[in-house]
């Protein structure tokens, strides 16, 4: 297997952008990622998208040849990837793995999703038919109260509390005011997090990450190539990917994320580091309580120590380790499929030092965590500096 | 690149399966793939799905690690790979990358759709979706009539007629009536063909492919390791992928499926062989027009020949190439994301020369064709025995 670099980024800002369709978004993306590899049209072989449901949001299946299409660049294969809330990063492990396999050199991966051409319910409704469709949300069970159970768990079995939720936003949005690419650059208090309307009890409107429009790409090169371009190549040095019970109600623990222990344990292992050695994290915070699991899950804090060390700031920016310096999908947004791609962007500035007054010092290794449905698909890449 | 076998086949009836859901349907094929290759369910690393639209047809999105929870694999990493009608044949590409590349060694790639939970013009519907929706069915083309402007455009520029159309349905007719897996086991004639009630002219009903429900599944693992298993292997000599316009307007010749054309370049070269070395393939006749097509494209005749070649019989069961020999998606059914893995596991039969009444005789190499949409994407494996 070869090392593989990511040579180029781009992104569209994330929000209601009901000026572009699905495909210019994709394009948007992709082009800006083009130009920042310095990479032409034609040397790109391959391209992936990460999509969760384009089929439902805009009535349009078979998105990945529509997006090389509109690019100019139809001749090229290009394959759509789902799985749920973490399309954009499964996307990037298949992007990997054919330029690690030497099948191709020069590929593109992106991620879009366009979800506010429909009603909010709507919207919210096909983000939980990720969950299971038979068993859950037949009967009633919403994305939200689905999370809101494990909060609930997590709260009554390690004691975690309402407060502690809270600054999981807190401390995001405040990452999030120093990134211009996100979708709510503001900073917010624990007060007011705790006092808006409630969703599903425990969880309230800032727990919950946005619905946003959106598209990201990355440009990806055998890094024996990298010299050829324009970008400053920073490796994907190892992925790792774990399943789960796609119904919350047939996990043993629903206070623990299976699926990303098992990914987290498989990139880990294949990097030959440990937890310990992440200097920053960019993990599936879909709601507040999701980031308290992940950052126990992904090993940085003993289980049921999320919350205390979330309110010890222990997360906070260039504190023990930064989690979603970016915002998160919390403030960054969530265009569902371009999530994986976007956290891919922020540990590739990163680690570029490019990202101004987040800035992590001195990163050695950056990690990202992409989650599906309530967690039953997860998957975790892990960078750094090329050299 | 390490060498590639196929050691398990396993695929359920192909038809109105109203006493299954779709995870059951995924679920029967994986298991008797599994036993097939004489595989345990802890030896499985990862699974591909194909899947085209289990989120409008079923109302469920995230499938691929919905099936591997059911069949009692939740901790596997099991992805979704869409690209419309060629989605099962992108999930073997996926399928065949991990293991060539060395990441995965035992990987379950299997395809699923349930077409009849939904009224049958909603499934045409749904179809009609994978086809450029701004562009092309938002103002009433559907996919029949696409592929109806094809047939009619090639009928004016090659001297195609309706007899020769009508002889492919026969044909494969024909070859379904050997094939105990197939949905319409039963010989048809030209007259019944051309009597057919119309569909688009000139496409009768008898031109189009079924909806069908339906699972098929295969087990991959590398060559060097085929002997632990029973199954007898079968190796995916190569692997070529295409892309084309999404609108058939914006093509310079709709007679032609260039993306076809692409990725038959890129397996042939990749083989080291040419059209010419190819005894047997399963192509994509989802109208009879696309075999004719095909056949042309994947340069088994001249452009142009392909309906005269089918009259002349030499597509017929062993005669000068045997196309379809498993009926196709006209006969043997077209449950759509499992369509490439049912190909697949035609050509699997035929080279472990287990087709029964329809057997190639003494084939060396065999080809499969999958395509997405109308031809933007196209998928292409070579097959032959190991030794």
């Amino acid at each position: 297997m070869r090392d593989v670099v990511i040579i180029g980024i781009g992104e569209t800002e994330f929000g209601e952008l009901w000026d572009r369709s699905l495909r210019e978004i994709g394009i948007e993306a992709g082009l800006k990622a083009i130009q920042d590899a310095g990479v032409r049209g034609e040397d790109v072989e391959k391209m992936y998208i990460g999509n969760m449901s384009a089929g439902k949001l805009i009535d349009q299946e078979h998105v990945a040849p529509l997006i090389a299409d509109y690019a100019g660049l139809s001749h090229i294969p290009s394959t759509r990837i789902e799985s749920g809330g973490a399309s954009g990063g499964m996307a990037l492990s298949e992007a990997y793995k054919t330029v690690a396999s030497g099948m191709n050199d020069i590929v593109v991966v992106g991620g879009a999703e366009k979800m506010t051409d429909v009603a909010e319910e709507e919207a919210k409704k096909i983000l939980s038919s990720t969950a299971d469709q038979e068993w859950e949300t037949v009967f009633g069970a919403t994305f939200d109260s689905l999370y809101a159970m494990m909060a609930r768990y997590h709260m009554d079995e390690y004691g975690t509390t309402r407060e502690q939720l809270a600054e999981v936003a807190v401390k995001n949005h405040s990452n999030a005011s120093k990134n211009p690419s996100a979708q709510f650059p503001r900073e917010t208090s624990k007060d007011f997090v705790m006092g808006a309307p409630p969703v599903s009890d425990p969880l309230g409107m800032f727990d919950c990450a946005p619905l946003s429009d959106g598209g990201a790409a990355l440009v990806l090169c055998p890094a024996e190539r990298a010299d050829e371009f324009e970008g400053e190549p920073i490796e994907i040095v190892s992925m790792g990917e774990g399943g789960d019970t796609m119904a919350v109600h047939e996990r043993e623990d629903i206070g623990t994320l299976k699926a990303t222990k098992r990914a987290a344990k498989m990139a880990y292992e294949r990097a030959g580091i440990t937890s310990q050695d992440i200097d920053f994290a960019e993990v599936h915070d879909n709601f507040t309580i999701t980031e308290i699991m992940a950052i126990e899950d992904l090993g940085f804090f003993e289980k049921g120590e999320g919350g205390p060390a979330t309110e010890e700031g222990k997360t906070r920016l260039n504190d023990e380790i930064s989690v979603n310096t970016s915002g998160g999908l919390k403030a960054k947004g969530r265009p569902v499929g371009a999530v994986g791609i976007s956290q891919a962007i922020e540990a590739v500035q990163q680690l570029r030092e490019d990202a101004g007054d987040r800035q992590v010092e001195d990163p050695e290794y950056g990690l990202t965590h992409n989650m599906g449905g309530t967690g039953s698909s997860a998957v975790v890449h892990i960078f750094r500096r090329w050299s």
